[in-house]
C-alpha cells in the first residue's frame, strides 16, 4: 500500500491541489482543493442545520484536563497532542537556545501548559453543556481542526485534518434515533456526489492488546459505524465519516442530565473534509471544472 | 485594565457570543460571532485576491525545524506552543496513566514530536517558496489558527485565534509599496465598517531584557506598523491588523531568490478575526441584526 499512497499524494502534489511539507501528514492545500472542501462543509453543515443544529465554533486547542476527565490518554495516548511551552528565566534561555540550534531535543526546558490539541471536534463541547439539559436536548454542528499523532504517507490520513461534526445530546432513543437517520442521509449525501459509499460497523484504534478487545466490544455493540469510499485504493477503502454512539461517556464524566434527572447520551457524527474532498478527487478527476455538472451544483449551489 | 477585560468577555459571554472554556484565553463562539469574523475574512481576502493574490491553506501545525531555522526560539519563546506525544510502549504506558490520573506532569512520558503550533499564518508558506521566484514575484492570501502562549482575561487576547495574512515576495521596492498601500487600504477597509481605526508604528513582543532592544530597533527603521481600535476599552486601543516588512529574513533562511539571483525580501499583512470581530461588537453592539445597514451590507453582501 505504501507505494499506492506514495503515487497518490505525488499526483496531487504535482496538480498543485496539495504542497508539500517537511513533515508526513502535514500538507497545504490550493484554492481549488479549500473551495471543494468548503462546499463538501456547507452540504453537511445545511443538513443539520436544517434538522435543528445550533452552529458553534472551538479552537483546535482544548483543556488538558477534558482528555484527563474523558480517559483519552488510556485508550489513545499513541495519538494525542500535547502543548508545552517555555516558561523560564532569561537565566535558562540561552540553554535552551543551544539545544534548539544543535536540533536538540527542547523538551528539558518547556513546560507543559494546560493544553492539548482537539482529537475530536466534540471535545471541547461536552464541558460547557454541564447540568440539566432541555426537554428536546442539544443539537449541535460544528468543524474543528483535529490532531491525530500518526504520521503516514497516505495523504488521506493526516496529522492535523478538518472534521465537520454533529453532536446530539438526549435520551438514549432521541441519540439513537438521530444516530440511525444521519448513517442513512450520510450516503445519500456521499452517493449523490458520486462516490461509492458504503456503511460498515467500525471500531476506534483503542491503544495496545487491552485496546483490541475494546475495539472488538464495540463492533459487537455497535457503537461506532462508518461509511467508506475508495480513495488511495479501490480495495482498501477509506473511512470518510463516522457514526458514534457513546451511552453515557460523556454525560457521566461532565455531569449532563436530563430534565428527568437521569443521565442524557450523547451521539456524533463526523465528515473528514480532508477525506471526503480526496475521495472526490479520485472519483471525478483532479480538475473539479470538469467534474459532472451535479456534483458542482450540489457543492456550490 | 484586568476589571475592564473581565467585564467585557462576562458581558460577550451572557450574550452567548463568547463560551467559557476552563482556559483563559481560549473561548467556543456562536454562530453569530463565527458570522462576523467570516464577514471580516472575506473582505480582506477579496481585497487580495482581486488584487492578484492567489489563495492557499495551511493546517496550524508547522515543523518545529521552521521555529529552528527562523530563529523563532530566540525571539518569542514565551509563546511557542510545541507539540508532544506518547511513543512509549504498553509496559509504559501504566506509568504515564498514573501520573495523568494524579494530575501530575506528563511530560516525563512524552516525546516532542517534529511540530510545533504555527505563531502567525505565513510561517509554513515560506519553506514552500524554496528557489527562484517569477518576474513578478510571489503574492498569496491564507489564514490560519495561530498560537500565542499567552493567558489573559482579554477577550481580544486569546490563545489560539485566527488570522487572514496576505504575503507578498519580490524585489525590496515591490515588496515595500505594497505594503504601504496596505496600509492605507486596511486603514479605510475597518473605517468602512465604522471602526475608529488608527495607524501606529510597532514592535513585536521580543523576549527579554535584549528583546526590549530589539523592538526599539523594529520601531526606528519602521518595520512593523499596527492599526489599533477601541476593544475593550477606549484609552488602552487593541492592535486588530499589522503591516511588516521582514526584509531578507525568510527569504535568507530558506534560500528563495529574486531572478536576478539576489535574495527576495517580504512583506506580510494580517488581520486578526476575533479582534476585528470582537471591535465591531464593542462599537455597533451585541447583536449584528441591529447594526448599521452600510457596516451589514459590507460583512455580508
Amino acid at each position: 500500500m505504501e507505494e499506492i499512497y506514495k503515487a497518490f499524494a505525488n499526483e496531487l502534489i504535482d496538480a498543485g491541489l496539495l504542497i508539500r511539507t517537511a513533515i508526513q501528514g502535514v500538507y497545504g492545500r490550493s484554492a481549488a482543493f479549500e473551495s471543494v472542501a468548503r462546499g463538501v462543509d456547507r452540504i453537511v453543515a445545511a443538513e443539520a442545520i436544517s434538522n435543528g443544529a445550533q452552529e458553534r465554533s472551538f479552537p483546535p486547542v482544548l483543556p488538558r484536563e477534558t482528555l484527563r476527565r474523558t480517559g483519552y490518554m488510556g485508550n489513545f495516548p499513541h495519538l494525542c497532542g500535547s502543548v508545552h511551552s517555555f516558561e523560564g528565566t532569561e537565566r535558562q534561555h540561552p540553554e535552551l537556545l543551544e539545544a534548539v540550534e544543535k536540533g536538540e531535543n527542547w523538551t528539558p526546558w518547556l513546560t507543559q501548559t494546560d493544553m492539548c490539541l482537539c482529537p475530536a471536534a466534540c471535545y471541547p463541547l461536552y464541558p460547557t453543556l454541564v447540568g440539566t439539559i432541555p426537554e428536546q436536548g442539544h443539537h449541535v454542528s460544528l468543524w474543528s481542526y483535529v490532531f491525530r499523532h500518526e504520521p503516514s504517507h497516505d495523504p488521506a490520513r493526516q496529522q492535523m485534518f478538518r472534521m465537520r461534526e454533529d453532536i446530539r445530546v438526549g435520551t438514549p432513543e432521541q441519540v439513537q434515533q438521530w444516530r440511525s437517520r444521519w448513517m442513512d442521509r450520510g450516503q445519500e449525501i456521499l452517493t449523490d456526489l458520486g462516490l461509492a459509499a458504503t456503511l460498515d460497523v467500525a471500531n476506534d484504534p483503542f491503544f495496545g492488546r487491552g485496546g483490541k478487545l475494546m475495539g472488538k466490544s464495540q463492533r459487537e455493540q455497535e457503537f461506532k459505524f462508518e461509511i467508506f469510499c475508495p480513495v488511495a485504493s479501490e480495495e482498501k477503502q477509506t473511512a470518510v465519516a463516522s457514526f458514534n454512539y457513546h451511552q453515557n461517556h460523556f454525560t457521566h464524566t461532565f455531569g449532563i442530565f436530563l430534565p428527568s434527572g437521569e443521565e442524557a447520551h450523547t451521539a456524533c457524527i463526523g465528515f473528514g473534509l480532508e477525506r471526503v474532498t480526496l475521495a472526490l478527487f479520485k472519483r471525478h478527476g483532479l480538475d473539479p471544472s470538469t467534474w459532472p455538472s451535479e456534483v458542482r451544483a450540489r457543492l456550490w449551489p
